[in-house]
């Protein structure tokens, strides 16, 4: 286990320490406060140029990956591979060996392939690696904000500070993941953050939502969706992931939302203090409710919000080894 | 009516005051000047983030307001949304609710739908949005450009700054638009600049490609289009928006121009002091023949030009509220 | 002969002198260092706009280009152009008479049609145009990089720095021309500057793949693959631009690699100094062997390096005219 992500990649959340995601969620706080200013913008990563080369297209990720670069002072560079050499055949390999040779400091990349970030940080060990989501594999800058989100809030309602006191308050926290589990990188890098972290995780969902190996996963399962709400200090939604092929698993979207999804009447059997947490983009009224999504329960726009910082923290502990200025 | 829209939005001209209109030209003018330093940068909005959001593409309108906002030192955010996750089914109300939890200052945006931008603005309210095109309601900032454009050729020729003098030049000028009136939002934001200002607008179109209520808009309807051209101090042509569905409406393009075109024989009709002007993209010989585009009535690159400095002006009095330093 | 592109555009390096390159390539040298260093930033062109206009996508010209833009401190305007109004039916002249009227300093283009650039720089004398790559006519930073890579290689063995000696070393050189010089505009770059620089250049391809004309170009045919191979110090591959329409001039891709790839077993052919370079992106097992595209005579991820201070040097002597701070 990575004691710490500084100077390295960030592929995935298993291979990091309860130590290096603190560290990270650490660092994340102390950007909240620029992100806070006026003028949101910090000199450290200033003449280093990031880019970010998305395979599959998403607005929400590349929008905050960019945004906290250019926080950071970084120059980004960003590709859209869809439309590039990519189209002309050429290899991922060769791809990368040309950004490496362009000088540029990180990549930031999103790939419909599980392994793809692992593979282009293997080719390339002079720029830093950090994977924006790869197939079904792992999206570890989601599993972090996710965390991150999940300890400020606890935080404040104990009046403190997250990085005093919050790591701590996930011990026996009861965490509820529902949905298409087995298609979903955000579920494996939330869980591993979790766990990590001393929470307790249960799964539910459809049986051929679950992928086969679940059993190792250290989680547990639950075949009573209305049970397990009423336990859980914090739902984690999934966005039911139609375009890659989850329709096939499910008789129907409304079948789905009778049976799991996150509906007004069900929002009722919540404690009062639970979370309810969305990776976006959401379905609205298939996996969550339009009213659920928008109640008193939502962290869903904090989480976006966080997404800012925590990416922030994540350039700043890979790219610059988690030294120079910060403010 | 608005006085000012210092600090505010900007969907409409509909709601602004001749006073707020004049103090956005007002502005335009003092940008201009830093538009001819060879450093072509001020750093009025350094550290904000200006996100430019269109989902319908604009060669000419989204680089004019990136220009612009870089030319303040805002960081610019480049989002193709025909590429995004809107593709996944997104809610507009959910996309920008991530944008705005970004942290970005101020959406730039484009949109189909008219009123798009106005139910975004009543979403966000903590960011500035400025609508650069609505379906067939608004496009506010060409008719700001279109009204500075007039205003500086009309300063330069009494011999005085557009500031001192120019606004009062409105009044009883009489400008002709001519065209697709109907589908025209650049019609529509014209016309509520140039009355604003005091000008007389005569409207000349086939009766398809007039607007049901046009006798509510406070316009001169023409029905001879060379008698108009004669009288006419400005001519402002409209693009036939062939993709928009204008096709259905005029028996054929050729049928258009023989009637409707401003052609090179026509020109000969204008008064020596007439402006022909263009909101670009022209069709060539459709809506105006090459020469005109070409000859010396045409002001139609300086509209771009002027382009620049008046959406400098709109961020300026939008997100920073008109203060901070200009130069 | 142009002796100088400072303050010119640079549209072919047909029409450049000697001494003209020579001063690229110095420039360039001196923007090496700056590459080096972990902040690679300049102010050079600071407060300049330079759009970046590719009709035709390409990863790796355009992240090099603007990186290189933006290691000057210009801030870059990018536009894929395929989504913009040229959809809409817009001119290419009108779609520059924009951009132009927008106050941008230069414009790099790319574009299918051979001869585009040298268009848009006849109509608007006022701002840098740089040809990214025409049709099948030129792609001038290509050939400029190709030989500063050369020079560099040559240089370093010598003891030397480039700018002392390396040009010399070209006199007498012996570069051999692989592949579909007919459709290739790299071809057409590199040769103009070897041949400007003193080299001996041969060409070997299938009848069919090479230009009609090729009897003017001052080179030396070669129809023995193998015997050429053995001569040369510098091996130039080409892309088989199998998306030219080149596929229906070889037999097949299988046929094209038996007789002209630079297979594994053929590198054995080479002297030991001799070098292997390939503008890329590469059709792996085509034109050119994985093996040898990884091997020791190899330098193509070094020119894919020297792209970026190579344009760094263009862009700085046509838009900065080659005045201004360079460090």
């Amino acid at each position: 286990m990575r004691k710490s992500i500084r100077g390295g990649d960030l592929i995935t959340l298993a291979d990091v320490s309860r130590d290096a995601i603190v560290e990270v969620l650490d660092v994340a706080e102390s950007f909240v406060e620029v992100n806070q200013r006026s003028i949101k913008k910090v000199p450290t990563l200033k003449g280093r140029v990031v880019a970010s080369l998305f395979y599959e297209e998403s607005t929400r990720t590349r929008l905050s990956f960019e945004t906290a670069a250019k926080r950071l002072s970084a120059d980004v560079l960003s590709l859209a591979v869809a439309s590039s050499s990519v189209k002309k055949g050429e290899s991922l390999r060769d791809t990368i060996s040309t950004i490496t040779a362009l000088g540029i400091d990180a990549v930031v990349m999103r790939h419909m392939a599980s392994g793809a970030p692992w593979q282009v940080s293997r080719v390339v060990p002079s720029i830093r690696v950090i994977n924006a989501g790869d197939g079904q594999h792992q999206h570890p800058t989601q599993g972090l904000l996710d965390a991150f989100t999940i300890r400020q809030v606890l935080a404040e309602r104990a009046g403190s500070r997250g990085s005093e006191t919050g790591s701590e308050l996930f011990h026996g926290l009861r965490i509820l993941i529902v949905g298409d589990i087995r298609h979903s990188r955000v579920a494996r890098s939330d869980i591993a953050a979790y766990l990590a972290l001393g929470a307790v995780v249960t799964v539910c969902a459809p049986p051929t939502l679950l992928p086969a190996d679940v059993s190792s996963w250290g989680v547990e399962l639950s075949t009573d969706f209305e049970a397990a709400l009423a336990q859980a200090d914090v739902v984690g939604l999934l966005r039911l992931q139609v375009e890659r092929g989850s329709g096939a698993f499910v008789p129907s979207l409304r079948e789905f939302t009778s049976l799991y999804g996150l509906t007004a009447e069900r929002e009722r059997l919540l404690q009062p203090h639970a979370l309810v947490m969305h990776p976006g983009p959401m379905n609205r009224g298939v996996e969550i409710d339009s009213s659920v999504a928008d109640g008193s329960h939502a962290v869903i726009e904090r989480q976006v919000s966080n997404g800012v910082p925590v990416r922030m923290a994540v350039l700043y502990l890979t790219v610059a080894g988690g030294e120079g200025d910060m403010s």
